[in-house]
């Protein structure tokens, strides 16, 4: 039952620790520039689980600031060569390695046209850091694990602090650093239970809505990656536009509940598809009787994501050694993945 | 094997010829307004098949005016309540219904916010018309057929129609015309021999890049729908990222290959997926001798995942029909959805 990737998803919380002590003034003086340049759209670049978190950044960004974010195709930069019209906008890369060869470029491409460029890198000293003129370093160590945890985790927190910092937000800020504090107790609550539903399936469904998208796109991305179980993603009001078909005993569906306007919605959904014939897994704050799993409460909405997916990482693990799966050796996959 | 989903799909060539011969002037002061408005970002509204053509639109944009585009979480406006900051940027809604609350208020809410928005409906008394302060119609006339196929090409059409009236290219609008002459070839090819590898499986991977990866989304989501297949769209360099852990005999890929900058290299990955131990159907232009299905070669790529399309929708439903489904009667959908 150990692994890297669990013993590494449980350094999250340390990770998380270094990385918000570390860089005050660079992160202040960005803050700065921010509000001085005013961006009026944001383009984010990134792949895999980092693109998961420049998902929950993009969400966080309209949700607080109200700009538009898009997710750049990077295929249009690389085998497209697209006229890149940025000027006035931000493009924000997300990258754990900062070596793929599709997201250096095409933030480079970004910047060359006049973006206001910044990378979220766990190597700052990859090429990626160098590609974008406001680099900063995650923290969050080296990673052995193929499959990314606490870079991930300290990757959601980097996107809350660049909005916090944005907005200068003091009490978001000052929010964001009793994190380590939740997520080391979310990191060691039993999900136990949700092991056996998902044991024996060969697809699954994960919903979320809002800011919890982000995580759920990730555990769906996790469980292929790591327990070879076809999960995907659907928000809430996607799953009811077509994937609801699927919905039966052969394809459980977990929903990720946390606190957020979406809530109440997503425990109703759980029940509708209960009646409908669905095994479902409902994860939600304790206040919910409903849920089989539970949620940390952060008292931030906004960051109850982060203490979610920390949840999850070691019932990820546990479901993998169900299945017979081992968490450090995916098949087909490799640590740094390039692409063009 | 007679559905109303077939008989839509094979109106597509007549729906696209009558939304082409419509609304000359108006289409042409959109253009003009557009130019004169020069907006810097563009924000889409959609849901379901509507949103994979909403990501043609935002591809094609990209592709050939450089602008990113931003694919709008609904639940933000409606749910959160985002102040939304859009004064210069415009707002493109599409729908085949016009009726969905959220996309209605969205739109509504970007209006107000000081977006140049428009509507592409193919109900053009329905509410999503009277949001926009420009409104086309798609012309496909009614579908009886939950699943939408003609009024879903008519959409690829109109996104095509609204980026070459932007960009005033009086060549690629000459070209749709070709289209319902293309479109009625594409859908009378044979993809029979595509069947059997996907009668019997339970999950499936859609593979494709740049402007084809819409229509491999369209093809994923007619695959739950309509065959209960659980099949997820991935751009090949996704697929990269993790989840490549899946392929194997339990999981065929269809790769769709249409012209473009991205052909070879997906033609390459076929191949490395064959050799991954992987059922792969590729779809490709006839020049490519290792394809298993053909697709229709339009003359100009930025056209040809309409093509494709047209193709996939005889076969999806020859492959229902394998399956012991119907294609009129997917499970707990209906044709309006309403979500919020």
């Amino acid at each position: 039952m150990s692994s890297w990737m669990l013993a590494e998803a449980l350094e999250a919380p340390a990770a998380v620790a270094r990385f918000l002590a570390a860089d005050a003034g660079a992160w202040a003086g960005f803050g700065a520039r921010l509000r001085a340049a005013d961006p009026l759209a944001v383009v984010t670049v990134a792949r895999g689980s980092s693109d998961h978190a420049a998902s929950y950044l993009a969400y966080l960004l309209t949700a607080r600031l109200g700009r538009p974010v898009a997710s750049l195709p990077m295929s249009l930069v690389t085998l497209r060569h697209a006229p890149l019209r940025v000027q006035g906008l931000a493009a924000f890369a997300v990258s754990q390695s900062g070596q793929s060869p599709d997201v250096v470029s095409s933030l480079g491409a970004l910047r060359r046209a006049g973006a206001l460029t910044a990378a979220l890198v766990n190597d700052t000293a990859a090429p990626l850091a160098r590609a974008a003129e406001w680099s900063f370093g995650l923290h969050a160590g080296p990673e052995r694990s193929i499959a990314a945890t606490k870079s991930f985790v300290a990757s959601l927190t980097a996107a809350a602090r660049l909005v916090g910092t944005w907005q200068d937000d003091a009490g978001f800020l000052a929010r964001l650093h009793a994190l380590p504090e939740q997520l080391e107790r979310a990191g060691h609550l039993d999900w136990g239970n949700g092991v056996p539903p998902l044991a024996v399936a060969a697809r699954a469904i994960v919903v979320s809505r809002g800011l919890g998208l982000a995580v759920a796109a990730e555990a769906a991305l996790k469980l292929k990656e790591i327990c070879g179980l076809h999960a995907e993603a659907f928000s809430a009001a996607e799953l009811q536009h077509g994937p609801i078909a699927l919905v039966g005993p052969a394809e459980p569906v977990l929903v990720l509940a946390p606190n957020g306007p979406a809530l109440g919605d997503l425990v109703r959904l759980a029940d509708v598809l209960r009646n409908h014939g669905g095994t479902v897994l409902l994860a939600a704050p304790e206040e919910i009787r409903a849920r089989d799993l539970t949620l940390v409460a952060t008292g931030e909405p906004d960051l109850d994501s982060l203490t979610a997916v920390q949840s999850f990482y070691p019932f990820v693990a546990a479901l993998a050694e169900a299945r017979g799966c081992d968490p450090d050796a995916p098949p087909a996959l490799s640590k740094v993945t390039r692409t063009i």
